[in-house]
């Protein structure tokens, strides 16, 4: 498929290159020397329609697209190092301008793209996978070390992307995950979903319950945003109540509690698949 | 987004359990111990329309779309070890199906699936990224490494996916391109888009030229499908022209030629994007 080839070539000029003895944009598969520490895998896809507007600037889906997945590698406390990219469209013109944005993001991430595959489609949707590892020896925080009577804390406010229909470029809290991991965070995970949602995933794998006191609500977002709107890309995690003092970020949101059928009041539960 | 989570389940049932220490499906990201050796990375996508019929079923697609990212570890003369993949689709409840033939290849090509995303889309589109490595002290094959005097040979007769409208189920060439690899081959590419189209990369990496000899033809395959087919996931690679005495599958198809500019004649050089 044309475009396709001009296309990698035009990506590859955007982006550094990569260090001697790796391979990166150009052949069957990225060669990477691995990681000392465990490696990380995570994907995300963002479709038109689902997660942005057909009109949407696509150098903001790419940057959204890159965000998402740095936000799972976040979630761990771990640091990215590799995406691999594949993009569905049905104008590849338009691919430049996603490109645009990842550059952007595989510089504030300090993420490489080191790959990826272009396909035609009726309807543009980006998938990425990426790559990380954590330093030093704390394994990565799991969801489901969370204990009864940890403090739950979130990152910042919440709700900022509900609020503005999902017009802003969101920041995957990096340098918050792995603060966190080092403090002694119990169980973490990142607000992709909704606050409830998320902080739902993190109950079930830990097998505890939760009460919450207020949200810290984003400037121009209503209560509901906070607790169900998503892609703020926030994290929230559990731990002692003294990680409070050592994280200045941490906003401390609620307990977690023994009874696992205890749940915060409020929306954002159900689900549905239109 | 519903169903995502009760789908992610079943899929969670249906494969293998991770050994001690490393995390997979149900996490923000996997958490796998590292391969010893490089680390090879590739992502592929499969879109409803482009690589397969609306009406296709979604086994052979799941089937198809890990078959297409293993073939890119195997033309570096790899084996894969994880993957993650990414659904975009209208119908949840197709996943189901999708993920039997994702289960099939996870144990046919020792892949295991560790994590991804699913989402809603207005059609089928399924990327899947893997991960792999090459054991011994031999690098992986790159496109780049052919040389004039090159033999270039393949793994297999060309165009049965063309001649059957796409419709069987392709074989990613493992034990071919390990074997190739360990044989002494300079470059390697899988057959995707075409022989024409993929030996095209190998000979602009390379910076070599090409003449063909015949070519094998799949029963029921035209010569010109076997030249410009694509999805057979036959392996073509180069190297000394004994490299046919010690691997048995390889057909000798041409010679690398010193001028880049002789190539060999015939269609399937040109792409377009309709």
């Amino acid at each position: 498929m044309s475009g396709e080839f001009s296309a990698i070539e035009r990506i590859r000029r955007l982006l550094p290159d990569p260090p001697a003895g790796e391979v990166w944009i150009g052949d069957d598969a990225a060669v990477l020397r691995p990681p000392t520490g465990p490696l990380l895998l995570a994907a995300d896809v963002v479709v038109e329609g689902v997660h942005f507007t057909a009109g949407a600037d696509l150098a903001d889906v790419g940057w959204k697209a890159m965000t998402a997945n740095v936000s799972d590698i976040a979630a761990m406390g771990g640091r990215p190092l590799h995406a691999v990219m594949t993009i569905a469209t049905p104008d590849v013109a338009g691919v430049d301008r996603l490109y645009e944005g990842v550059a952007e993001a595989v510089v504030a991430y300090r993420c490489a793209l080191v790959g990826g595959d272009l396909s035609r489609a009726s309807e543009v949707s980006v998938s990425v996978a990426v790559t990380g590892t954590v330093d030093g020896d704390l394994p990565p925080v799991l969801r489901s070390g969370a204990r009864a009577g940890d403090a739950i804390f979130v990152t910042g406010a919440l709700g900022a992307m509900a609020a503005s229909g999902y017009a802003l470029r969101p920041q995957a809290r990096l340098a918050e995950g792995q603060a966190a991991r080092r403090a002694g965070a119990t169980a973490m995970i990142d607000v992709s979903d909704g606050l409830a949602a998320d902080l739902g995933h993190i109950l079930d794998s830990s097998g505890v319950g939760a009460t919450l006191d207020a949200l810290p609500v984003a400037a121009g977002a209503t209560e509901e945003q906070a607790r169900s709107g998503g892609e703020d890309y926030e994290l929230v995690f559990t731990g002692p109540a003294e990680l409070a003092e050592r994280l200045p970020f941490a906003i401390r949101i609620g307990t977690c509690t023994s009874d696992p059928a205890v749940r915060p009041a409020g929306g954002g539960w159900e689900h549905s698949w239109p």
